[in-house]
């Protein structure tokens, strides 16, 4: 079987952490999958680096056979199928949205290019690194010889923590909640769509408490990346980078009849009349190897509609702030 | 499938981190046995263990049943079927061996007794806390009522440390590599065995230059640890958790024909004369369920024995430090 390459940025972060060691056992493209890891980070953290690829090393994966550590985007994303984008420069206080922005728009920019040139023309990408949805816009809009269907943000942790607290709820477990969509932009406007989520293959709003739904439950996934802070005194890296492995997966592997998964891509031609070039959450499903196509049809009532304009509104603001950026 | 039930402590600590999520996974026992986690560690660490406990809800695993986590050792290890001892007290600075011992000694009593009292009676014990072979030991002898052939000490890190490097020497994929045994203590007085070691099925030193085996292969194993932590900036995490799966994995499936893992196990009866009562690293085959025998009859030259006495020195001198704790 030909090796997969696959590109994960920020690899001497956290994330990559938890994230690089799924991926070297399998989790990802299966157990019959060689694969070769490539590492990017900045150049002061090319020792850390190379201290997670000796730990990947002492592993002894049957499947790794080959790492390839960097700080040069174009070499380090050489030939890759899949890139996990996860690098990104987090908001230093008092920092405005703006700057932000216009930061995390630089290393975008730079690392579309990058793919642009530098990958294989099939390549996967899955946007981790905050704020995704526009940095996924950006590093798109600067890699215009890959089809615009291949870049994605990644809505997947909301998802999955939008399932468990319906199932918590209901007191069922989790394999019992399923069509959990999250829509907009992977912030604190994110909406997460319990009108459509089903538990034991019926609507959760039937077993559910309405007035829950629309205030803690919302609420509780908006804030619960700030909740795992209070708790663990660092933020989510072990669940980012499973939802990371599930997102990517989600678009590489046929979804099951019937089945969706949440995933932020172009909306071009969007069955929503979602504002146009921006990237977006939306119900997906996938014919396998990252040819999906977004869910239509799906009911979107007063409540979600409202909230869905709130979120689509933040994501042309940020467009706005990196105009610059795109082509 | 009835759950299985893996207790970790030192739960909110690095290593547990990186572990938790394999088993969650599937990764030790399978993609189709469900589990139940159990977590262990400090009063004072109990919001983070909570902060952990929220990371695994959020990757909805299909295979976890039940996440339980507290800081009193016999509520935790209430009916649990394997325990990761991974919690254990860092040597601080000027701290002498004596004093090490002696406070780990005093957890490893503690959670030996809770083990005995609290744990499945066919529940199989994997010491990966730090000095792991003498922690062991106080560990068994403090659990009279559980076999003393359930309690193992973890060389694995070692002996994938070993097959790392012997493949990156003779320029072979690791999968190549096999027989790898580590003998006596988990320290810098370990013995790695290049003798019995196989490349491609034939011995390893028909390949490779005996020179180089006999003083740099050692020292790299010996001091590779070290060599991490100047690296990452931080001790190893996740090739230790990984190692912990592939060591209790071991002891639990049966070993594939003609093969053997290292493992530290109680010397009663060992086939090469090593000190009765010590926890030492030997070759181990399993037939699986954790019923496992040491590996007789491998050819220890005067190299070899040479070492392995030195190793097995320095184990009873640790044994005589904690006399006070034993039975």
């Amino acid at each position: 079987m030909k090796i997969k390459r696959i590109a994960v940025t920020g690899g001497a972060g956290q994330i990559a952490y938890s994230l690089l060691f799924r991926i070297a056992n399998g989790d990802f493209l299966g157990p019959n999958q060689p694969v070769a890891l490539h590492l990017l980070d900045l150049p002061q953290f090319e020792g850390a680096l190379k201290g997670v690829q000796m730990e990947l090393d002492d592993c002894v994966f049957p499947l790794l056979k080959e790492v390839k550590v960097g700080s040069d985007a174009e070499e380090v994303f050489g030939g890759v199928h899949y890139a996990f984008l996860v690098g990104a420069k987090p908001r230093g206080p008092g920092m405005e949205r703006k700057d932000l922005l216009a930061d995390n728009g630089k290393i975008f920019v730079g690392q579309g290019k990058a793919l642009n040139n530098a990958a294989s023309k099939d390549v996967r990408v899955l946007v981790v690194g905050n704020p995704c949805n526009t940095n996924c816009l950006i590093a798109m809009h600067n890699a215009p010889d890959l089809p615009r269907t291949s870049f994605h943000a990644m809505t997947r942790l909301d998802q999955n923590r939008g399932v468990f607290q319906l199932a918590q709820k209901a007191n069922v477990h989790t394999t019992e909640v399923t069509h959990m969509t999250i829509w907009g932009n992977h912030s604190a406007t994110q909406v997460p769509d319990f009108l459509n989520a089903k538990i034991h293959g019926g609507p959760a709003v039937k077993l559910l408490d309405r007035k829950w739904l629309e205030t803690e439950f919302v609420s509780i996934i908006q804030k619960r990346g700030a909740e795992v802070i209070a708790a663990r005194g660092k933020s989510s890296a072990a669940s980012a980078a499973n939802a990371a492995v599930g997102a990517l997966k989600a678009i590489t592997e046929p979804t099951p009849h019937g089945q969706w998964f949440s995933s932020a891509v172009y909306t071009e031609n969007n069955p929503y009349g979602i504002d146009e070039d921006l990237v977006f959450s939306f119900p997906c499903r996938s014919k396998g190897q990252g040819d999906f196509e977004i869910v239509k049809g799906l009911e979107i009532d007063s409540f979600l509609k409202e909230k869905i304009a709130i979120t689509q509104k933040e994501l042309m603001e940020e467009r706005d702030l990196v105009r610059g950026l795109l082509k």
